[in-house]
């Protein structure tokens, strides 16, 4: 029998991460490999009285078909939360989405052709070329430093390239490197998109955990064409197995993406959006957050901190102010893959970094997560990884001397 | 500024049945347009129990990130559902999907390429047309009778097609028309894809909804080749507002669906997993779609009926022994766009049939659903409908004679 599959079944390959993540179910590893958030964090006992509470009282409409853009007092709600940043938007203005991984689903469906051209970071999110690869783009790269994309590379692309749909961007704390973009280079890009008549994608899942005072606008904020799509999530600030998230654009773009959602699953599951607009009406989400963040920092700190003790100078990482992940280079003629093979047979896994650059290479990289682990299992699994840098870095000497 | 959508993002229109269900929110118009299962039959008290000891429990696992595949505990009960209707398969053919809808989309998204055939029944169910446009696939209707999709017919597509990727089929109480398909025809159809080497997408949401003994397996039981792929759902037997459903495949065909539902969301809300697995291990799921069958028989008696007593005799229409539909066929030279017009200022909505017409035409038909509305209501829209139609027709009559 022949299946007939579609051509694109043969580009998307299973997600390492989520291969990881079901080995971790069965053995005793400690896994940086995931990007799963603090258990801890969620508001279990909270959502056991609004469960009640809603069950109790409005039961059938929780449980019944609803209309795709979502629930509007969770609309309502998430036009004063993108209000706090400077988003000046109204309730028809957002789609809730199926996780913000669905927003990236549709923005393939509502934006791509095949052989467009997406432009992203390098490296960039790895379910987001994942989302985007059904559609048959060309990724194009842009280089990123310490302060994230890096507006002339920006400009030097658009200009080699043609059709050109959208910039993907995670400018706050990106997965997977940790990193924000700064303030001056937000507005250059938004700058940029405007002079050249591009869409950008706004993938903004981490921004509420900021852990320094430098807590920056999205671009967004300064978007007066309607020319910036922005995606974000409760899945780091309540919790993630509810998968609710929002796409928020323009009445002619939102419109395209309540269409193409209709089609896809309908809508969100309505008894979570309820749950969740309940949680911020009867709680205080800053404070939630703020423990939450309380959390991540020490991790972050723990890792850092027996990182700097443990890692040879060879090897680089970045510092990150919020978010879930940081980011490693090992010198060149290290082999991440290698690594990790050698890691797993000490007990612990990560993810190579090669997978989160759309055209591949950059083999001698890889993306930690520190917020779902305990600061003991961070440390002992950073010293474990510590130990396995040094003895290549000595093996390597070795070898030179010996050639 | 331009907004550089893809080509698809013309195709796609939004649904009448979805913009109608907003105006039934704020009009009091009683709408046959929806396909809404009766509140009377959600299992809410039941729910609320499951929510609490669930997130007394286990409430870090309900809200954390899970795999894709889903719940490990419902889908062996859905093992066991599917055992019992002859199709035997293992937990790992099957994933769970945010709703059948995403199983349609995913269809899309594993087997078509632009130009691909997809063979379906005239007319079929609107959302999945919508869900397959946007991989640009040409539709080729076949036709149907009384006893559903004509094998002989479909021979007829399939030798006269080229690019054939599977044949979308509803075998049980079908959206729109509420047909079953005879057992005769379901092997006859399994030959014929195993003859001309076709998949089968089998869309299976109403099966369980049958309000006579004759209970038919589904097409998927006589699947010797692993060649149908099978679409269920609890939206018909628990609820809709949860988005849960599920997708059956050989092991070659449903990996693809997982690698796809990765990009596309991750996965399905785990609590609501959790809730519906609770709720079949729990209570008496037999005797529960038991009661749900009698509440839409009696809808559907009210609606036959109250038809028999005031539609005039020009009006034909399906007598469906399950499900939430039925289909109406008036005299060629009505209009059903125009009818509901008129009817909409009565107080009374439907759905327009030829939006079930993926090449369009039709323009005679309409879809009348009986599961959302009290017997009351359905009584009372029937007459109002029957009145217009009796008008209509002695007015095409005076039409006649003045001519």
């Amino acid at each position: 029998m022949s299946n007939n599959f579609a051509r694109r079944a043969e580009l998307v390959k299973a997600s390492e991460v989520r291969e990881l993540l079901k080995l971790t179910d069965v053995n005793e590893i400690i896994s940086f490999g995931g990007g799963l958030p603090a258990e801890e964090t969620f508001p279990v006992e909270e959502m056991r009285e609004i469960c009640n509470e809603i069950l109790s009282e409005n039961g059938a409409k929780a449980m019944q078909y609803a209309i795709s853009e979502g629930h509007i007092g969770l609309r309502q709600i998430i036009v004063r939360l993108m209000g706090e940043k400077g988003i000046i938007a109204g309730v028809d203005d957002i789609l809730i989405t199926s996780g913000s991984q669905q927003g990236l689903d549709l923005s393939g469906k509502v934006f791509l052709d095949e052989g467009d051209v997406v432009l992203c970071e390098s490296p960039t999110y790895l379910s987001a070329i994942n989302a985007f690869k059904p559609f048959y783009p060309k990724f194009v790269e842009v280089e990123m430093d310490e302060d994230g994309l890096i507006p002339e590379e920006l400009q030097k692309k658009i200009i080699e390239n043609r059709n050109i749909k959208f910039l993907y961007t995670i400018p706050d704390y990106q997965n997977p490197t940790g990193r924000q973009m700064s303030l001056e280079r937000r507005k250059a890009i938004v700058d940029l998109a405007n002079q050249y008549d591009i869409i950008i994608i706004e993938d903004n899942p981490y921004s509420e955990l900021c852990f320094s005072d430098n807590k920056l606008p999205p671009l967004k904020s300064f978007d007066t064409e309607g020319r910036v799509v922005y995606l974000s999530t409760f899945s780091k600030t309540v919790c993630p197995g509810y998968r609710v998230g929002w796409v928020s654009a323009s009445p002619e773009i939102i419109n395209k993406y309540i269409l193409f959602k209709q089609g896809t699953d309908l809508h969100t599951n309505f008894f979570a959006q309820m749950q969740i607009a309940s949680f911020f009406e009867k709680y205080d989400i800053k404070k939630h957050i703020e423990r939450n963040i309380s959390i991540y920092k020490s991790r972050r700190n723990a890792m850092l901190e027996t990182m700097k003790k443990t890692f040879p100078k060879e090897v680089s990482f970045t510092k990150p102010n919020g978010g879930l992940f940081l980011w490693v280079t090992l010198p060149e003629y290290m082999n991440s893959k290698d690594l990790l093979l050698k890691a797993m047979k000490k007990g612990v896994a990560f993810v190579q970094g090669s997978a989160f650059f759309p055209n591949g290479g950059h083999e001698n990289t890889m993306r930690l997560n520190f917020s779902g682990l305990t600061e003991e299992k961070i440390i002992g699994g950073i010293e474990i990884l510590g130990e396995l840098l040094r003895e290549e870095v000595r093996n390597s000497k070795i070898n030179v001397q010996i050639i």
